[in-house]
C-alpha cells in the first residue's frame, strides 16, 4: 500500500507509491510512443479498464458498454488505494499516513481526439458536471479531506494517454498549496472583510493589462506573479468557494470561456502541452479555519499552465520560477487572438 | 529590466524576466540539440564568453586566456541584473522589486567531458571551493539576501549546454523554499534545543534504512519524504549551517562523497538527467529569525533530485509529489552499487 510522507522540514506531504513499485530499470527513458492503435478509453473498449464507477449516459444504455458521454473509471495504476484507514502514524521525527484515497480518471468524450477545442459546449460542460458529481461523491467519505482535479495534456505535460481525459485524486490531507492559498486568503478576510480574489479580480479589471477574456460569469487572465509563460487563471466573477457547487448554468458558462481559452492557447503557442487544474475550498477545517469560514475567503478557481519551459534546479531549490514571458505581454498575445475577447 | 514580483495569494516570488522577452514562436519546441562543435565554455574558446569574474589559474596566466582549472563567467542570458536597486514597490495587491542580483556560470573544468564522475577528487574540491568563494562574495553586496546554487545535468533537467557547469543565483529576497525550511527548524530548535538536521542524521544512522554512503564528515542518504525517485541528500555530519564556511579539507571530503553518489546514480540509472542545489542558512535575517540564530537551527546540504518521473498537474495543483520507488529501495540499489558504502 502506498504512504503518505510528511516532509518534517517543509511540512509539506508526498506520495509514496509503493505499489507502483518501481525498480531502476523501469525509468529507463522510453523513445516516443507509438500511435495507440487499441485505446481503452474509446467507445467499445469498455472491458479494457476497470469498471466505471460512474457515467453520464444514453437513457437505456448498460454500465461498461457504449452509449456514455463521459465515463469515469479507476486509475488502473492508482496513487491511493479504497480500502484502509487513514490513520497518522509516527516513527521519531518522521509522520505518514497509509495512502488511502481515490485516483479516478474522467474520459471526457468517446472520441479519440475529441480534445476541449473539439468539444460543442454542451460536451464540455458535461465533463465539468461530472467533476463537480465526482467532487461531491469523494467528499461523502469522511476520511477524504481534498480534492485535486487536474489534466495534463501532451507527453510533456506528462500525459501517458492521447484520448482526452481529467484525473481526480481525493486525499485524506489537505495539500501544501491549498493551506498556503487558504491561509493568506483568511488573514486578508480578517484585515479587510474581502475576499482576496474578488479584490484580485477587481484590480485586474481596472488595468485591463493581463484580462484575455470574459463572459457573463467568468474572467480569464495571466496572473501578475506567473510562474510560467502563458499561465492563465479562470476565476468566476462572482464570490463562489466551491467548484462543486457551481450550477449547470455558471458550468455551461465556463465550458465557453474555457473552450475559448484552450482554442486561443492552441493557435498562438501551436499546440502546446499544458497542465489544468481546479482549486476549490476545502470541506474539512485547515488549521484553525473552518469549512463555514473557509466559504468567505477562498474563491475556486482554475489554473492553466502550458508547459514550455523546464522545472529545473533553481526552481527545485527555491520554490522560485524564472518565466521569460511577462503576463502582460503573453495576455496581449492571447487577446489579439481571441475571437471573443471584447477587450 | 526583470522583476521580482510578489504572488499575493502563496505569499512565494517569481522572477518575471522581460529582457529574455520571449514572444509564443520563441517557444516553439526544439529539436535534440546536434554535438556542439563549438563550446564557449572550453579551453580556448575563452573569448566567447563575457569576460570572466573569477578563475582558479595555473600562476602566470592571463584573465580570459587558457590556464584556468575552474573559471567563472555572468550568464550571458542574465535572469537578474548587476544594475539597479533592490527596492520594493507596491500597486494595489502586487509587490515587486526590480531584478537585482547576480547570475554566474561556473565553468566546472576545461574539459568539455569533465563531468563530476570523470573529475579528480581534487579537480571537484576546486570547483566546490569556487562555489563558497562565489557565495562569499555575494554576500558583500547588502542588496542580495540569498545564494542559490544549483547544476542541471542533461536537457530533461534543464541544461542548455553539455560542458560541465553549475550556476549561481544571487537573489534580493530569501526564497519561499529556504524561509519554509528555516522556520521549522527556527521551532524545532525553540522546542527541542536541538538542530533538526542534526537529529535527522542520528535517526537515519540508527534505522540505517536510507543511508546510501558515508565518509568521516558527510553522510548521503535518501530522505523519508523523497519527492522523487532516487532523490539524495548529502549532509556535513556535524553541526554546519553554511555552506560557505566550509574549510579545504572538509570540501575535500565532499567532493569524495559527491563523486562516489554521482558515479553511483550514473552507474545504476544509466546516466540519469538530475538537478543538484545547495541549501545553506541565510545570512539576512527571515521573518524574525536572525542569522545568528539560524546558524544554530539551520544545517547546509546539497539535494539531487534525478530527473526520471515528469512534475505535472497533480504536482503543480498540490505542491504534492507522487514517487514511485520509496527512498528504502532506492537505498538499497545505490547502496549494492557502491562500491565505497560501508553500511
Amino acid at each position: 500500500m502506498s504512504e503518505l510522507r510528511k516532509n518534517h522540514i517543509t511540512t509539506g506531504w508526498n506520495i509514496i507509491a509503493s505499489e507502483r513499485g518501481k525498480r531502476p530499470n523501469d525509468y529507463r527513458r522510453q523513445p516516443d510512443k507509438k500511435e495507440e492503435s487499441d485505446c481503452p478509453f474509446c467507445e467499445g473498449h469498455e472491458q479494457e479498464t476497470p469498471l466505471e464507477v460512474f457515467a453520464l449516459r444514453t437513457d437505456g444504455s448498460q454500465p461498461n458498454k457504449p452509449g456514455w458521454r463521459v465515463r469515469v473509471v479507476p486509475n488502473k495504476f492508482p496513487a491511493l488505494s479504497l480500502e484502509g484507514k487513514a490513520v497518522l502514524k509516527q516513527e521519531g521525527l518522521f509522520n505518514w499516513i497509509p495512502g488511502v484515497g481515490r485516483h479516478e480518471v474522467v474520459v471526457d468524450t468517446p472520441r479519440h481526439d475529441g480534445f476541449i477545442n473539439k468539444l460543442s459546449d454542451e460536451e464540455l460542460k458535461d465533463v465539468l458536471i461530472t467533476l463537480k458529481l465526482r467532487i461531491l461523491d469523494a467528499q461523502k467519505d469522511p476520511g477524504l479531506k481534498y480534492v485535486q482535479i487536474f489534466k495534463n495534456y501532451g507527453p510533456e505535460a506528462g500525459a501517458s494517454r492521447i484520448h482526452p481525459h481529467t484525473q481526480l485524486i481525493a486525499l485524506p490531507v489537505v495539500p501544501q498549496t491549498i493551506r498556503d492559498e487558504l491561509l493568506t486568503a483568511y488573514e486578508y478576510f480578517q484585515e479587510t472583510e474581502h475576499c482576496l480574489f474578488c479584490d484580485t479580480i477587481q484590480q485586474e479589471k481596472e488595468k485591463k493589462l493581463r484580462i484575455v477574456s470574459e463572459n457573463d460569469a467568468f474572467i480569464c487572465f495571466a496572473p501578475f506573479s506567473s510562474r510560467v509563460p502563458f499561465e492563465l487563471h479562470i476565476l468566476p466573477v462572482s464570490h463562489y468557494a466551491n467548484y462543486e457547487h457551481t450550477d449547470e448554468e455558471e458550468l455551461f458558462s465556463l465550458a465557453q470561456i474555457l473552450k475559448s481559452t484552450i482554442t486561443t492557447l492552441k493557435k498562438v503557442l501551436k499546440d502546446p502541452p499544458y497542465n489544468l487544474l481546479i482549486h476549490t475550498a476545502p470541506h474539512c477545517a485547515v488549521a484553525k479555519i473552518d469549512p463555514k469560514v473557509a466559504c468567505n475567503c477562498y474563491h475556486w478557481h482554475i489554473e492553466i499552465l502550458p508547459v514550455l519551459t523546464r522545472i529545473a534546479g533553481f526552481e527545485l531549490g527555491t520554490g522560485m520560477f524564472i518565466n521569460p514571458t511577462p503576463p502582460e505581454i503573453a495576455a496581449k498575445y492571447l487577446r489579439e487572438s481571441n475571437e471573443n475577447s471584447t477587450i
